[in-house]
């Protein structure tokens, strides 16, 4: 008997449909699996229409729908797929993936770089891939695009417009297809054993009120000043390097230092895609280690910003989680 | 009789020394060159030290000093090899391009991931091959590092601390070295030949206030309003996917017309590391198109940056070619 799959539809390029002002999501959930009937070799499915976006318009507001959407169908099935638009995918996957700590069931982020109706549309393969994982992974959050299994807290869009749109960022995929199907190796959860218990309550918080800086040479100071006078209460800095910021004439760490000192939690991140940031090594990283700063370590940005929003969604409780791996979003604090 | 290369020296990791507070910028010009006296055999060689600095620190004000320094050393050398940090040596490269456009003579910057001093450094041979396409390469700014050449206007720097540090992005690297020596096709001048005359006077001069915004899902539209308020004159977007831009419940489309309004010229570029923004794909991404705004291609943020930076300078005269390729920054306009 083939399992219990739910489908949640959220719009995206797989969903689109040519209009008069371009390409825009029209297809339901239905509209999708009508498209694939395949699918239904491959598992009983549920459908569900969550909402019908661009990705580019999903925002906080609409993780928490879904993540609701997602905890509405646990009772009935085995695992989830989820279309979505490429554009935000690996945010949404990377906030689910900390939202959802603990969750029992596969979740299965999947989209196109070309609509399901075209002729070279990647979609059927992506959707047929992303069923696959559903209903064999352990559980936790990833991404299946073009024959590859991401971890949600991993994945970073690295192409535009080539059907090899995601890459897995300092961590090998966790599994592939290829012509033997689906290859996964055994243990590998997205949500790694023996981390302090989930709250029962208000897990699904976050607080979305997180700046994301990326610096570059001549940053200007009063950019600090502002993030504390709008209210944030996180900060995400794209540093250079292994996660240098400039001091002379232009003091980005006195600045810093003052965003710490009025509490605003700070990781510092490194805008190179590949490897660690890491603070100790030059004489001007060691000058912002500080309370409320943290080195993001292998984090990508996606997965420092979403982590960090899901911290202050309960600062008091989940502040000593911040430097613990939660979702395999690092390999060391 | 080897050319006469003049090598500018400016800090960075490949001069530092183990300091009781990190490694710190500290060996000179000449402490480089007599640490590879192999370096003689290939050029007679003239070191000047323009600055010692971390190049977390480098900023538009030292690129001004190294431009003059540069045109400085024009009259009597062949090619000029810079030695600098690499944290934000790619956005030196870039300005560099657009500041010297039409400069007679090669410019080529290296740096290591490990201190010349360090047994395993990458600093000698770096040097060698920056010095070999200083002596043969087209007029230009490029990066040699690691066994590659590329353009000043399309490197990123991709790794914190593997020895093969930068990349070219959306277009091969011009040159690459193996066990024959450089290998570099003829006629790939940096400088395409055809374009509209150098301004003679304050070429050099360029703008910083420019801010570089990456979104994130749930960006406040309220960054608008302060980069008008602060008195920013240019803004590079990293949107999402093909120039992708949220607009329901926080509308940046709305504020970004705003900005555009006000005079603010926009570069609208993507997050994605590969291939190009395209607005005009996405029911979204056309409602930007508008004046002052312009997708920045295939070209990198760094470029993108840099050559708004430059317009900015002078912006009645270079405002049009702000879609023309300067400095092979971009493939089409």
């Amino acid at each position: 008997m083939p399992p219990e799959i739910t489908l949640l539809a959220t719009g995206g390029t797989i969903a689109s449909l040519q209009t008069p002002s371009g390409l825009a999501p029209a297809m339901r959930a239905e509209d999708l699996l009508a498209a694939c009937p395949g699918l239904h070799s491959l598992a009983r499915i549920t459908a569900r229409d969550v909402f019908s976006l661009d990705s580019s318009n999903i925002q906080p507001e609409e993780w928490q729908l879904l993540a609701e959407a997602i905890l509405g169908a646990a009772g009935s099935c085995q695992g989830i797929v989820i279309t979505h638009g490429t554009d935000t995918m690996a945010y949404t996957a990377s906030a689910l993936s900390f939202m959802l700590r603990g969750f029992g069931l596969p979740v299965v982020l999947t989209g196109s770089q070309l609509p399901l109706w075209h002729p070279h549309s990647d979609a059927p393969g992506n959707l047929a891939e992303a069923f696959a994982v559903a209903a064999a992974a352990p559980p936790g959050v990833y991404i299946c695009f073009h024959h590859k299994v991401i971890y949600g807290t991993r994945a970073v869009k690295m192409r535009t417009l080539g059907f090899d749109a995601f890459d897995s960022i300092n961590a090998p995929a966790v599994g592939y297809f290829d012509a033997e199907g689906l290859h996964m190796p055994a243990g590998e959860a997205a949500s790694p054993p023996g981390l302090p218990p989930m709250p029962e309550e208000g897990s699904l918080r976050i607080d979305p009120r997180v700046f994301l800086l990326k610096l570059v040479p001549g940053t200007d100071p009063e950019i600090f000043r502002h993030i504390l006078r709008a209210g944030y209460q996180g900060l995400v800095i794209e540093a250079f390097g292994l996660g240098g910021l400039h001091y002379i004439r232009r003091n980005l760490l006195e600045s810093l230092e003052e965003l710490s000192d009025h509490g605003v939690l700070t990781f510092v991140t490194t805008q190179c895609l590949y490897e660690k940031a890491d603070f100790s090594i030059y004489e001007v990283g060691r000058k912002v280690l500080k309370t409320n700063i943290w080195g993001a370590h292998d984090m990508t940005t996606e997965a420092a910003l979403t982590k960090l929003m899901w911290v202050l969604g309960d600062r008091e409780n989940r502040l000593p989680l911040i430097t613990v791996c939660l979702a395999n979003e690092m390999l060391q604090a």
